[in-house]
């Protein structure tokens, strides 16, 4: 930090819904965006980007850091045997180190393919590592401690309230003051946890000032079994404890009623949107257009690896335009509302608009250079059209993040790319016999 | 050709329902396969693979070449306006090197993402610079010439079918007795040939020994519309006119009568889908396991890149699964299966299974070396999970065809990448010009 930056002769596409600068420039001071637009400066590091894209960098919610570690396992399973089977067992058998290395791998990911800042939801222990990791990583962004209390007969991962607030208590005092990263607060879903749980679990999150993130109607079996529990549908029920709100992100809402979808439109509760997910675990095709238009805030992410099994944003973009358009029709959901929700709708979500999002004065310089001559994407057009559908993960030229380059030519710039690799493969081995899998 | 060439230490997967070799090698002699397994040799050319994934170059069938060049244009109108607004002005428009370039773009993005062979459909006109293109770029595959005699109002792309068979009669006796590519008959679809067009075509590719090729049921409106004009769906229709049997490649075959896919297995008719295409235009989803378990050949093309907007295998694997698992449930359609129809299933397709589809001795040399150790790969699992899930294009190391190796190390060996891309923005630029759509 600390040095200036002046990215040149770029195509500068400040935000979703605004044109893109030809020939244009980002002066980047003390890790803030401090000029945008068509000039010349001095900097200490000057880029040329060649006529490439700069962007805002994508902001992933949703997206499950402990299971990076899991990519592969548990294919061709429905939600509930899958979590039954394979992702409780894994998670309840995480320790500290395994944590660690499975939260750097999501990161080296998202860095990777452009995701600079993220909503995470971690698993009920050793979330102290998942900081360790995305502080060494250097992505802005919400790390949730799940809490379970109700587990289904998978009694591993079930952990008494009061113990888990006491954990919360800790992260918020360690990471609470942390230029970078915030604590969040994660009931994993209506099926493992009890009423009590979301209730003290929201009054929490509010007394503290910290956002609530949690799964609601991402399959029909589970929309079932919760109104046998409760007598409600899903999203009726997560607000009668608490559950609702600007300060609440839920992940998927694929099965709405139409009462509950004005519910989320009044509370301005936000909905995080998985396409690969849902398509995967076959949930069904979440109606977003219907969402965005009732004025609900959507945003995008990759859930977990093990359901996905990438957590790559440009694959969620493309996805989540394929998938409703099989639904409503070929002119279903343009790729500009697609790009806005991968961008601005995250940073609306973690409650970070005026930080992220764009490329404007005074924002966090969270930006990245995508590669618009690629044998794949030439002839190049609209700028959205080509992030969306012809663009992947590997275009990626250059990650910034807080005016830091975190990968550039091929390369991370934070760590080192071959123990990770090392260190993924031990792990997974230790946690795959540890959870009696291997 | 002539220099031996063997790829050592390789994990060595054959065969999409075989299991992988670890520490295998693979021998070529003459641009075919002399040796396969666990073993040394001595070669003119050695090559380590450092463990990483050796397996068969894909198959994409069912692509237009001459559209490459229109990716980006015509975003999100569904199937008839596409085509009528869009493609067909496009393509009237094309001239000789327009179509090479398009072809050129194409057959990079193909080599690139591991596609070593194919069976395109082309334009009325120029299928000789298609060929030209096809074989300097060294890839082995069909190149089908499109026929149309009525167009729905769109004149100029209308020939008379004897003007079509001469221009079939020029491209057998140029490239009849090419090595690597083969002359195909390709009457666009039932809404764009006449009855007899539809006849005479099957009638001369039964009498020069060539594959048919073309568009079927990929719209419930152009089904309605083939029934209101013939009385038939359009499966029955073709069959009627002699478009069945082994030698006929159906694209798409999204909505079929259970007495079309009777007919389909019975005449071994074969489907070409297309998962990405279909979501795009909103077509609907084919009912491929159905078609796989009826002992339908099933293979996988890109389509074109106006409606994708990539040529890119890996991404049509994926779709392939994601979009069966919506419709039928998580465990539809395992990995290995996407993988047969990408490799084996395209193969026996173009009717070159005693050629291509595995890495068999005596077959030819088309090999593809695929990353397995990227961020977004690891931990590593099962070879049909990585390459159906988390591998993209971008992983592909080598892709070798006949035994020459036409890209390696990020770097293209037959041709100059940057004079394709000037050459694609001129092109591009003068076609949208000529078009009046720019």
């Amino acid at each position: 930090m600390g040095r200036d930056l002046l990215i040149k002769n770029a195509l500068v596409w400040p935000a979703a819904r605004q044109p893109a600068i030809e020939n244009g420039s980002v002066l980047v001071r003390d890790g803030r965006i401090a000029k945008v637009g068509r000039f010349t400066a001095r900097a200490d590091v000057v880029v040329d980007a060649d006529g490439q894209l700069l962007m805002p960098g994508l902001i992933q919610t949703h997206i499950h850091f402990c299971q990076a570690i899991f990519r592969g396992a548990g294919e061709d399973l429905p939600l509930l045997p899958w979590l039954k089977k394979v992702v409780w067992p894994l998670e309840a058998a995480h320790d500290e180190d395994s944590i660690f290395t499975s939260a750097s791998l999501a990161c080296a990911e998202m860095i990777r393919g452009g995701t600079t800042s993220f909503f995470s939801i971690e698993t009920v222990r050793h979330t102290e590592h998942a900081f360790r990791a995305a502080d060494k990583m250097g992505l802005v962004g919400v790390i949730g401690h799940c809490l379970m209390d109700e587990t289904g007969g998978y009694a591993p991962l079930a952990v008494d309230i009061e113990d888990a607030l006491a954990d919360l208590d800790v992260l918020q005092e360690r990471w609470g003051g942390h230029e970078r990263l915030r604590v969040g607060v994660a009931p994993r879903f209506a099926l493992s946890c009890s009423g009590r749980n979301m209730r003290v679990a929201s009054d929490y999150a509010r007394e503290h000032g910290l956002l609530l993130h949690t799964h609601s109607s991402e399959q029909i079996e589970e929309v079932q079994l919760v109104r046998e529990r409760t007598g409600k549908y899903n999203v009726d029920y997560l607000h009668s404890v608490g559950m609702s709100g600007a300060d609440v992100c839920l992940a998927h809402c694929v099965h709405t009623q139409q009462q509950e979808r004005e519910l989320l439109a009044e509370t301005q509760t936000k909905v995080m949107h998985c396409p690969s997910a849902n398509f995967k675990l076959a949930s069904g095709i979440a109606p977003i257009p219907e969402y965005l238009k009732a004025g609900i805030t959507v945003s995008l992410g990759a859930d977990g690896a093990p359901c996905n099994n990438r957590l790559d944003q440009f694959m969620e973009m493309r996805e989540a335009g394929l998938m409703q358009k099989i639904r409503l029709g070929a002119e279903a959901l343009p790729a500009r509302d697609i790009v806005w929700m991968a961008t601005e709708g995250g940073a609306r979500t973690i409650g970070m608009e005026d930080e992220l999002g764009t490329l404007e004065v005074g924002k966090r310089a969270n930006m990245i250079l995508v590669d618009q001559s690629t044998i794949h994407t030439i002839p190049s057009t609209d700028p959205a059209t080509n992030i969306v559908y012809s663009n992947t993960a590997s275009d990626v030229l250059m990650t910034i993040v807080d005016g830091q380059i975190l990968f550039e030519d091929g390369h991370f710039t934070q760590f080192d790319e071959e123990k990770l690799r090392a260190d993924v493969r031990r792990h997974r081995q230790k946690l795959m016999k540890r959870a009696g899998l291997s």
